[in-house]
């Protein structure tokens, strides 16, 4: 063992003990004859001190140290005369009496320090330095002890963790697959599994009643700002369960990591939420509820006063923020130019300030009087002193714009703190979504997806309407997993498979082995899966889940450190009996 | 929840209770106005009860039930009047109240019991039916359990599991890498991990002195016997260690295995041999030492007497089976004919019989009289009663059949119980392996295995003698684990490329974002690699690891219950923009 102890872990307790340390030069520097040089490594940082008088030449050796050198050094815990309070060992120094160079290092191309000055790219390209950053360490450490947690529940649960393929079928249903070319197998390919789904259902026909996984997933996306082609999930599934029981399990999972790893006994049932409810009152699958300002609705109250901006739309909403009436006109310019931007699409912003001497003042004077603004105050619930912000036009269009606007107030009165956590479970989502370019039903889910038991007439007859078994965890507007309970009859199957226009071919290509299995009795089961790297993110107050991913890959899907992708040889070409055919440009 | 109690967990003192429970019907039989059911899940096996005279209706629709049907009954539990007791549950019944089916079964191809009627073959296509059998079952809850354990050992030892890409970069050194093309980078591929030995390597680096990952693995080789494409590592390194700390550390974890998972408080160090005397003691470098037997080289003993075939022989060695100078002429000529078979490839067996009278009798009395065959019997710590093997030839084959047979005679004398664990360290590996075909040296290990310090010097005058710090973990003779400390010094590592006669290019696009990362300050570092798929089929008593596989495919790499690998198509293929381009016939 190159030391005695961590960087991290002496303490008054220890002076006059000898150790021996190992670790990174952090910094630094000389003071009359005396130098100071911060070790760092995984644990903390310690002050070694080197002295002038006592031993010159190892003083002499010690100035020749850069940073990031790794040394070894043997010494005596010294108490320090002026503490560093912002370090757990910053009341001890070690008074050096062996240094050994262990290895040295150039330059690095940015600085090892929470505010680094190196940009992202650079950063990427030489990740192995930037995870030195304590900052980025602490993400890898946290997504650690998260995983652990999220195993020690389930395995008191009965959960059994088991391993399904990397190396599967492609099924050409859902995003697109990563696929595999097989050399034993010329010409044909397996595929990077998108989820476990099928097989997690298999080893519940299997009696597997509690299963869960943390695995990686694959999906051969056009990657947007916060994806990656390679994720994390913790992937479950329960069999002889009801929905409540599935939301039951896992609720106690996310309140195990509460407790167990940001120290917050909730103690409260998770509030759930329909999905109707969800667009009706934030306008979004997904409502951050660490707020309130919900939408309310008051195309009613508007009508008939020859405003047509209202009277034309489909749909007139708003938000009541409180105690902001004082806003200036500046503040209102600027939530309006927000609400117009392209992205959020609104045509414009309706404004009233229930002024604190109980008048009202709004952008649409000219057509409502006091008394009209009084009974939107009313709708509202504004109390003097509030600013109502009003949105109208297409209703899905308006309710996503309304969102954003809603999330912004939030953001502007310091409402959406990090170190707030605001679950909830969004339930009872529509089974089957239109897509009017081709004219037929999608699974919302997937196509296993069990309709609620009272909505099942409605698949002959409206099946838009009809609601499922499905349900999301949603935590401060960040959908975190997300499951549904699985149908296990084969009429009822065999209903889903037509409404979505699937034929028996289609049907045997993409889940013969699962529909197969179904005949040998299935039980009932239902799951979910949640996200591990933006369970993470969440946890960590990161903004985007590459900084809990030790290794990630950029937009265009390439590994900068590592330059992945890259071409291959001839050879292995040749032995897999493929042939690049690149595009005509 | 379809359920109360699960089927394995009702016993005499929950008699009275009314329970609901849900399963499989395993058997059921009729007998008299009675109709006995076996309801089985994950958990166990209970017996129902459905009585004519009390309900007809309900004992008429129970005996309309089939194998596999799973169904959910109410009932009360009741103390049975012959237990059973080969079952946990076996004193109880429940008398059944009410039933519903939940799903029907058709017949399954096989069926499901330990002794099952069903081959290999059908097996694997019904794989999910295969694991509804509690032989199978207890394999992947063992491995649940064993990679809880593990990870629980290391993380109280400070270990961090940080997940590495799987998507990475193609290296053509070592076995075949599987790839993936990349569609947002067309012509160019990625790789998938054979091992995660340069992102660890990077995390040294980069600060994280104690790592670990239970990680899936690929290899694109031609399928052996007990090989897999995708297989399961436990990858392991640590910083400021030397090779003492590795093997402690992991000889701990081992032992955190055997207390927890097997019962056995294994409290004395693992013994260590180095390579060269498992070689000569064993013929292999990963000696079986539940049991003695060790070789016995007796070439020097045997010149001068005109016996051709041993005064030609490189070697002459045998072993001592203890108390078989009993062995028949028949016995005697079964060995010769094990040794002959061309995968062993020895030319005889030379026998000596120490007869329980004191005398010799031996295959080779023509040339060696009663005075000549003490001494050998000296060497051989023989007593009277004890039968000695020899064979001759080359050195290295001749230890390779010795081996064998040294096997095939601890099989034969009882002496390999699955019961007993003899775990042990193989240390002093040869660095380097000399390669007649391409007359080179190669990395034995992989090319940053650092050499033993005091045969450095060696590296210049005599390449094939120098030691490696690498180490193998065996237990029964199977290689569980191995790993290196690794070389941080880069002018030790120059000289070690060049004696692997890598030039630049080939060591940058191989090794270059590591070689790249090591100017940056590497610390001293080392690890190892389980085959978690071999710890537990050990721990299991398994003859092969697939049936510690949930889904494991067979020897072309094919998942036979899946069917993949398949045919892409042609849309996919463009996408990718890739050609088949099959071989001519």
């Amino acid at each position: 063992m190159f030391r005695t102890h961590t960087c991290g872990e002496l303490r008054l307790s220890d002076i006059n003990k000898k150790v021996t340390l190992s670790g990174w030069i952090q910094r630094s520097r000389k003071m009359g004859g005396m130098t100071f040089v911060d070790l760092r490594d995984r644990y903390g940082i310690t002050q070694l001190v080197f002295n002038q008088d006592r031993n010159a030449s190892l003083c002499e050796q010690a100035n020749k140290l850069g940073r990031e050198y790794v040394i070894q050094i043997t010494g005596t815990v010294n108490a320090r005369s002026n503490a560093n309070k912002n370090l757990p060992t910053g009341e001890i120094e070690i008074i050096v009496e062996e240094l050994h160079l262990l290895n040295k290092s150039e330059v690095p191309p940015f600085t090892i320090e929470e505010d680094t000055d190196g940009g992202d790219e650079l950063r990427m390209q030489y990740r192995y330095l930037d995870l030195r950053r304590s900052c980025v360490r602490k993400n890898l450490e946290l997504r650690h002890k998260m995983a652990f947690e999220v195993r020690r529940y389930l395995d008191e649960q009965g959960f059994l963790e088991i391993e399904t393929p990397v190396l599967m079928k492609s099924t050409p249903e859902g995003a697109r697959d990563f696929v595999v070319p097989s050399r034993m197998n010329p010409g044909e390919f397996y595929a990077l599994p998108q989820s476990p789904q099928q097989f997690k259902q298999l080893l519940m026909v299997s009696g597997f009643d509690r299963y869960f996984q943390i695995v990686k997933c694959f999906r051969d996306e056009d990657l947007r700002a916060d994806r990656q082609p390679e994720f994390t999930q913790i992937d479950c599934e329960m069999s002889f369960v009801e929905q409540e029981d599935v939301l039951n399990m896992f609720e106690g999972m996310a309140k195990h990591l509460f407790k167990y790893i940001k120290n917050i006994d909730y103690d409260r049932p998770f509030p759930r939420i329909q999905y109707a409810d969800a667009m009706k009152y934030y306008g979004s699958d997904k409502p951050d509820i660490r707020f309130g300002m919900k939408f309310v609705e008051i195309k009613d109250l508007t009508e008939g006063k020859n405003f047509g901006v209202f009277d034309n739309a489909e749909y007139v909403a708003g938000i009541c923020a409180e105690g902001c009436a004082q806003y200036t006109r500046k503040q209102i310019d600027d939530l309006t130019e927000f609400v117009k931007r392209p992205q959020i699409g609104a045509k414009g912003l309706v404004y009233v300030r229930y002024e604190v001497g109980g008048t009202f003042k709004s952008s649409v004077d000219k057509f409502y009087g006091q008394d009209d603004l009084k009974k939107w105050a009313e709708r509202f619930d504004a109390k003097p002193g509030d600013l109502i912000l009003i949105l109208a036009g297409k209703t899905v269009q308006t309710q996503k714009a309304l969102c954003e606007l809603r999330l912004e107030m939030g953001n502007r009165l310091g409402l959406r703190s990090k170190e707030d956590f605001a679950p909830l479970w969004v339930v009872d989502f529509p089974l089957l979504e239109w897509d009017e370019e081709t004219q037929r039903f999608y699974a919302m889910h997937h196509p296993f997806t069990a309709p609620k038991p009272e909505d099942i007439p409605l698949l002959e007859t409206d099946p838009g309407k009809v609601r499922a078994n499905a349900y999301d965890m949603v935590v401060n507007g960040v959908e975190l997993g997300g499951g549904s309970v699985r149908i296990y009859d084969s009429s009822l199957q065999n209903t889903m498979f037509r409404i979505l226009g699937f034929n028996d071919e289609q049907i045997q290509s993409q889940f013969g082995c699962l529909i197969n299995a179904f005949k040998y009795g299935a039980p009932p089961h239902g799951g979910l899966a949640f996200g591990l790297d933006r369970f993470v993110s969440m946890f960590a107050g990161l903004d985007s889940i590459r900084d809990c991913i030790a290794f990630p890959k950029n937009n265009s899907g390439r590994d900068v450190m590592m330059d992945a992708p890259s071409p291959i040889s001839q050879d292995q070409l040749d032995e897999l009996q493929l042939k690049l055919n690149p595009l005509e440009k």
